[in-house]
């Protein structure tokens, strides 16, 4: 099948790993090392980051492993923010460290969503923690009840960027009804054209779980967007939306001669 | 466990493989080769086809494999509409029955669900394919904004039928919220019926990706009629529904005297 | 991992299987083998009892073998009541008794969700199978129109309780939006609280799909209540909400002073 990639014209590029642009994050959120080893050998040429969500890295049996097989497929493992806060708010950050450092992982995200601490207190994680690895920060909360207005999110999108995360995560739960969208999963559209034109879309990377959102963010922003918190069998999916294969975007990277 | 199936009275009788009625369809966008030998080992006995959804097939890594181990389990595999058009936009027709040829599937899917194109353009793709393949052919908009009358609806059923689809598809999409269904994905009853009245039910094969939505397919027309867009995880649980061996349609095949 | 679980402070304790309560009731409709083995794999600490839902049982490849496995693993198999029901109405008890039996499976629902007959029968099914096997009994009809009031909840569960079953199941459905849970999946507060005075919580099973409904009895009940209805897939996401672990019950755990 490999050449009908190739015959099929106006198939938008994507850069080859690793790279910058155009990321995919997918979740896992407890699969058995079996379904690991599927997702690496459906995703090896799709997914960048693997994300064991919230604290299930530390109950799922054989997470080594995991870590092992994600890591040889060439993705880079890290583990959800909840995790993070739950050694920090025991006042375990040296542990979550050495935690780091024992399992290999390269890359560590740091997030306020359900412990809110003071930012510049997660400025100072991400400068220290950006000299040994890979820091992807996350800004929004995980409450409804709390809401930032699109100056807010752009101050602390700026400030952690500086400090040194190579993203900055916009927050849309698993489920995809915070944050970043509405109640419905819809977009909010000034929050998001607003965090894309100070902070630059590429700068970001988007938690899309929802169809609708991964198809939204594609057809505004291109197939190169970064998106997370993408379901494992979702991948392919995912991938043929970036690529006008699938009706939502079928027409987006057609020109004008060919509609 | 084969005892109890034969004990229980009152289960509808399903035909054997290869069957033109109670066909299951199943939708996989993406599975590794190992779940697709999962699906093969669970459905061989009620799985029909297997559609490639959209343009997984051609990103798919395996892909080949992945076919031949549904042929293997008895299952036709069928590239997703989408990609046909995909090919057809770009006038690439030919290289599209090179593709059909070089990959080994028998069947193919005529659409036109993302690129309108004129119906007697259609109806002659069904024509020409239909010497060399099985076609099966799918009406109805992926758009919401598309919106045939059921008269059109039959009209178009009509005529690819009569070019040599073996069953015209009814679109529901993934989501089921399209086509023949409402936005909550209840079915469109007077659009249902009308297709059912003048096509006959059984030659229509029922896009029904929602549980509600196989069952009032099953209670209204039967154990056998055709279902489509099914997901790899359900195909044990729509045969439950079928033989009435679920909540949903416990009643639906026992005589009065047990009621 | 395994230090980084005991690094952390105020996660709550488990009972070790086999446990009274905490107990994790996963739902398989149709697993292939090898998926059985990877749940199996997954979740051999973390779940108690695996129904093979409604009567998918008597249709699913491999069925025997699968028995086998979870039993190896650890968790206790029982077929859906909706399987005990076809039974009853075809006046085919005995066989329903046989075929536990054959199949070596050692605990069997008692519903009548589907099929409504007198609850003294009821009752006498329970009295009976309690000699043999270990009886759970569910208590809801799984149809919308049928509604019963919380003094008829109590006093069903009170009675089947007291005939032999060793918890009563809330009914839920797979979907989560019948009996104990609101048309939206919001819990029923009043019932739900009922039943919890009048029976005590830790002898029901809360059938509880949705993460939200899992997270309420958490953060309401604790970490060892018992819940239904999981899917395969959640095993790991649930025990996380369990531990405090995952955002909805992130405070839930944790001592005023560490808030």
């Amino acid at each position: 099948m490999k050449r009908a990639a190739q015959i099929l014209t106006h198939i938008p590029d994507r850069p080859s790993k690793p790279r910058k642009d155009g990321l995919t994050m997918v979740m896992d959120k407890g699969l058995s090392l079996r379904e690991a080893e599927d997702l690496a050998a459906v995703g090896s040429e799709y997914v960048d980051f693997v994300k064991l969500g919230f604290g299930t890295s530390v109950i799922t049996p054989d997470v080594d492993r995991k870590i092992k097989t994600y890591h040889e497929a060439g993705m880079t493992v890290y583990f959800g923010g909840t995790l993070f806060e739950a050694f920090i708010i025991r006042s375990l950050y040296k542990d979550y460290v050495e935690l780091l450092r024992e399992t290999g992982v390269k890359m560590v995200e740091v997030s306020d969503g359900s412990y809110e601490f003071d930012h510049s207190e997660k400025l100072d994680y991400i400068r220290k923690l950006a000299k040994e690895f890979t820091v992807i920060s996350e800004v929004g909360s995980k409450k409804k009840n709390v809401v930032f207005t699109p100056a807010q999110w752009v101050e602390m999108m700026k400030a952690e960027l500086e400090a040194g995360s190579v993203k900055v995560i916009a927050e849309a739960r698993e489920s995809g009804t915070i944050g970043i969208y509405n109640d419905d999963g819809s977009v909010n559209l000034d929050l998001i054209n607003t965090i894309s034109r100070d902070i630059g879309f590429n700068n970001v990377l988007w938690e899309a779980p929802l169809k609708q959102q991964q198809a939204w963010f594609i057809v505004n922003f291109g197939a190169n967007v970064n998106l997370g918190n993408i379901a494992p069998n979702e991948i392919i999916a995912l991938e043929s939306l970036r690529l006008g294969l699938r009706s939502d975007t079928f027409f987006s990277f057609l020109p004008d001669s060919l509609k």
